[in-house]
């Protein structure tokens, strides 16, 4: 079938690839002219504007919105309302809060545009293992869509699902990237206890290639895992610093709301603020309290 | 090659299996008549006792442990030296603390007595699909064993290897199972989140089916997990009651000893002891205290 893509970055462009192999027609839509060449380079249409992708596509139209989470989802779909008819659909792939894909199920509920929510995990591996999406949105209208869902998970059957009703799709990929803080937390502690150990002068890489065959914590993140400490086995050159973006903090406020005790993921997710915080003024305020009450020395900046 | 097998329960009895397809000798001992009688129906030969056992092998002998840590694995150690010539070798494949094992490593030496501690995970499944293998102990001793973990290992050259001398065996397991705590207890605590929002009426077992194929979450706890939820998709019947074998703790201890930070998989620990505290004395000090400073309602028992 025939679908739109906004926005081309690495996820959008490689998605519009798959859709592309799958036998589908993409018409493309992001402000680098360089990302719609390369669409077009691969078989692809491109458009230089909403206007000019929506011109582009017959009614009813569904159009695949691959941006970041926030305030350029929100300008996308609002922009893209004013341009679409009754019965077009839009599908937001991105990693928007699910809070803010019940809002804009209700913008285009307004507009009688449909609206589904589709979570996507896969990074750029997705191109050639396919993609797992969770699907939020009403059942007849996902249906309709099905064609791109089978193309761009790894199998028509496998690795992708309608969950529920609108928002329930980007709630599951919330929840997903949650116990992703979690699991990647796990290995990072116990890959750093091993590496103090240094009496058994233990090899990293190793160990990851031994636990990927046959262990009980084999995964794809340790698969990603072991090729990062082969790579570099001392990780130099890489600051300890990690970002979040946001998944994981919603996951959090989200099982405070619902009163489910989250203790690990809330733990893997203040590690990642910790990584970040290297001026820690309750690190300060702690040595200052040791020598209030014990007169322990406090290490000089 | 000949190995003496101690210990036949379900890991005991499958890896004598694993072996004897493999194409080597079993000897294996057991207390219970109905495990050796097991062994026998499988191509094995058993012994009534460890006196009988040895007496069934040639020196240089090698003779694997797979009883529970602790005081019986001290026990058969200890049995077993009685028994066994300078050049024999016994090898630890449970789940030994490995500071039992570096003692069990020096009342060896003192017998020149080889041993090996051998990291072993891979649970039932491993009959068929492998074990993988952290190798602990001399180079020339494991390397004489090498048959013995190609044959158990998923395939000779994967899956398996020597991490180091004796004790580093069992001090890799012990930091795996660490790892295996946070990411049960990651996607333990996700599955929880996503089964208490109502409002989307989640299938957690379909949402574990997507999440195989393709994203970032897949492991093959994940496939347990899934397999878990299918056959019992409300945890029927299942106490919320979890328990530790020490692995746990030992790593939790040995991250503070070596100074490394692991609070995720000290978190994943502590949940398992509050899963065990169903009569909490600090819950029932916390509602206490409210009450003192606030008034706040206390729930009766």
């Amino acid at each position: 079938m025939d679908l739109g893509m906004i926005g081309l970055g690495r996820m959008g462009a490689n998605m519009a690839q798959r859709l592309i192999r799958g036998g589908h027609r993409v018409v493309g839509y992001d402000p680098s002219e360089a990302a719609r060449k390369g669409l077009e380079d691969k078989a692809g249409e491109s458009a230089e504007s909403l206007a000019a992708l929506v011109a582009k596509l017959d009614a009813p139209r569904a159009i695949w919105t691959m941006v970041p989470a926030g305030t350029i989802t929100d300008d996308t779909i609002t922009a893209l309302l004013a341009l679409l008819a009754p019965g077009d659909c839009i599908i937001d792939g991105g990693n928007s809060y699910y809070k803010d894909s019940l809002r804009h199920a209700g913008l285009c509920a307004a507009k009688k545009v449909d609206f589904v929510d589709s979570g996507t995990s896969g990074g750029i591996w997705g191109l050639d293992e396919g993609y797992s999406l969770m699907v939020g949105g009403d059942a007849a209208v996902v249906e309709r869509l099905r064609p791109i869902f089978e193309a761009l998970a790894p199998s028509a059957s496998e690795g992708w699902g309608r969950v529920g009703p609108a928002g329930a799709g980007h709630f599951t990929k919330m929840i997903h990237n949650g116990i992703e803080y979690g699991m990647m937390q796990a290995y990072a502690e116990g890959f750093a206890i091993l590496g103090h150990k240094k009496e058994f002068a233990l090899d990293l890489h190793q160990i990851a290639q031994i636990w990927q065959r046959g262990s009980v914590v084999r995964s794809w993140l340790l698969d990603l895992t072991t090729d990062a400490l082969g790579k570099n086995p001392t990780l130099a050159g890489i600051a300890p610093y990690v970002v979040d973006s946001g998944e994981g903090r919603w996951t959090v406020a989200e099982a405070i709301d619902l009163d489910v005790p989250a203790p690990i993921i809330t733990a893997a997710l203040i590690e990642r603020l910790r990584s970040r915080d290297s001026d820690s003024f309750a690190d300060k305020l702690l040595a200052a309290m040791r020598n209030e009450f014990g007169g322990h020395a406090i290490r000089k900046e």
